[in-house]
């Protein structure tokens, strides 16, 4: 089928070698913005043309965002309708059917799988989507069906919250589209452990699966110690490493919600009575853990982002310092730490030096053994490799 | 016991923060270099003193190295005697036996370990130790007694050739300094497979322990699938994806021997019916198999470094880029590629960058799906971790 779209065309400034290359994005300075532009309707495809009108791509078109275009497709006479969704999650999916198990990962990771803004992780039988743009959140009827077909899920929940949104000028939403909501946390299984994923009323889609091979090289590290897992969270590193061999493992988090799913994880694994949770900020928490002369063999601390713009950056850098200074005299000497950053804005480098630097001010010397990101079920464009967001950096001090 | 050594002094111009805060050399030209610094023998110890005459620590010391000093210990009084490297041997060696079952491994990784410019490998018996710094190589009974106690191998090789000895004006040797030279190459097992070590004739220590993570993660993606291992040598990443469950491995490589240790290696692993080799040289060997028509699910290239230098990073990414477009070819619609550098020259940035756009001009577009580094017995000093050699990026084309 031969689709009629409208076109929008780039400035003459504008880095049509990078798209041509596979830079997914068209910023909004960029475009040619003429009256016709400004009056498509948020979501809208367009057929994208170069400076001298030769077509680079179909894009999908929000004239509220910054992010004025999306590339969705090289072909410009292509329908995104429930097949093209199909074919794009087919796709997805057959990676990480090749890479798990068991059906527990994030199966679209937006512009590397080719669904620009789009994040879906799946929980066995029940897919939690992020249509975090306005081409998705228009046809999220297609998409919620095109998942069940190609998955097998029987109940899709549209997750419809975070900044991402706004910055689309979407609306908050969160709404089983399609099945029953679970009544109860999902148990999910990952690195030997079992986890609680709070789907309807967690943070983001109410489980981390990017940590996954971070949380499996902190389990080798635990095996016969005692660990602290700080900014825990659900027990992400805390789980993982009893599943490694810890003899015992503490959980530091500021949220009771989170810390009573951990505990659920933590009994659902049979790690009961090796765990135990402390509620509590986190900065304060380890100094009074560092007065009370508590020591652990493995440390983790993986904060929220401290830098989550560029604007943040120098504090947020300063915030992962203090981290590193504050956990680094409860390692025993030979310990490991743990140290994990998620902030877009403090590059491999920068973090690197800022827990380099909180190591050095508490007095000790640390070995870098461990350089991790993302595991593969959160693929990367190269074009956008930069962003990489999460980091996790490993010392021996 | 107080030893009383010679002070040498660092330039007004000289780093004294950096090696104050763990920079572990100084740079012939940021030392006073007097007479009497001139005409300290290689590989003899000094007080280093900053401009000021304040104590940095102690240093071994050779004139005839563009790093004229490398830092041995804070404390400046201390001997640097059999019990000295015995206690640094027990911290490297603890590191190891906590992270692996079995004694194969980087036991002492230079610098991170606090012995500047050695390395010594361990093949469960035996040692193989690379004494690439004057220091080391007069100290060099020592260190292998020292060796002995601590680990309770019974060989000790001293392996004293490649390209760092000659930057310290040492003489190119190789012989068996403790217990007696294995008579046939040693089996070797990692990730699931076995790997067959010649640690008298092979190329370095006889086998890299450093892609070990790596290896396993090819071993993930492999399962059911048709590989390729470009640039093989022993049969690294060829051999783990066979225990991964890969349905055949063919090998490539220019050196004859070492695919005679692949051959060995596939045998002893129990892999022998699906394994293949392939002599001659890489580049012209993936345009023959394109020609062929051959394709697989997954293809390696692990080349030697091509950019060993800043001179050559230019014709060294040129090269990594033209691995990438011949390579890609090969891959299956939806299959991987992993494309490995070992050049300190080529920083990760550079790196894939020659990878994508290598990729790109095969036609295809590449999801990063994994950047790894070297393994944890192979620790970095943060201070040099800019210098992590080994890269390896794996994309979904």
């Amino acid at each position: 089928m031969t689709q009629a779209y409208p076109t929008i065309r780039l400035k003459p400034n504008a880095e049509a070698r990078a798209i041509r290359h596979g830079f997914p994005w068209v910023y909004d300075n960029e475009l040619v913005t003429d009256r016709r532009t400004r009056n498509l309707e948020a979501g809208s495809l367009a057929v994208l043309e170069d400076n001298e009108r030769k077509p680079l791509g179909l894009v999908t078109v929000n004239p509220n965002s910054r992010i004025i275009a999306r590339m969705l497709d090289r072909d410009t006479e292509t329908a995104v309708d429930q097949a093209w969704f199909t074919a794009r999650l087919q796709r997805a999916y057959s990676h990480r059917a090749r890479l798990y198990d068991q059906p527990f990962y994030r199966l679209v990771h937006a512009e590397a799988d080719g669904l620009p803004g789009v994040v879906i992780d799946r929980f066995g039988d029940v897919a939690v989507v992020q249509p975090n743009a306005a081409w998705a959140d228009v046809r999220f009827t297609e998409l919620a069906q095109a998942l069940v077909d190609v998955t097998g899920v029987t109940t899709v929940i549209k997750n419809g919250t975070g900044r991402a949104r706004t910055l689309e000028g979407l609306e908050e939403v969160t709404e089983v589209t399609l099945g029953t909501a679970p009544e109860a946390p999902i148990p999910v299984p990952m690195n030997g452990a079992t986890y609680m994923a709070d789907v309807m009323g967690g943070q983001k889609t109410g489980l981390f699966y990017d940590q996954r091979p971070n949380h499996a090289f902190a389990a080798q590290l635990a095996n016969g110690g005692r660990v602290l897992d700080v900014f825990s969270h659900v027990g992400g590193f805390g789980l993982a490493m009893l599943a490694g061999g810890a003899t015992s493992a503490l959980a530091v988090d500021g949220s009771a919600p989170a810390l009573e799913l951990a505990e659920q994880g933590a009994a659902a694994s049979g790690f009961g009575d090796r765990f135990a949770t402390r509620k509590g900020d986190a900065f304060s928490t380890l100094e009074a853990l560092a007065e009370e002369g508590e020591q652990f063999d493995v440390v983790i601390c993986d904060p929220p982002a401290f830098a989550p713009s560029k604007k943040a950056l120098d504090a947020g850098l300063r915030a992962y310092e203090r981290v590193a200074r504050l956990a680094t005299p409860l390692v025993k000497e030979g310990g490991y730490i743990g140290l994990c950053s998620c902030s877009h804005a403090a590059d491999l480098a920068k973090f690197r030096g800022a827990c380099t630097r909180g190591i050095g001010r508490a007095g000790r010397i640390g070995q870098l053994i461990y350089t991790g990101y993302a595991g593969p079920d959160h693929p990367l464009l190269p074009q956008l490799a930069e962003t990489g967001y999460l980091k996790a950096l490993f010392y021996r001090v």
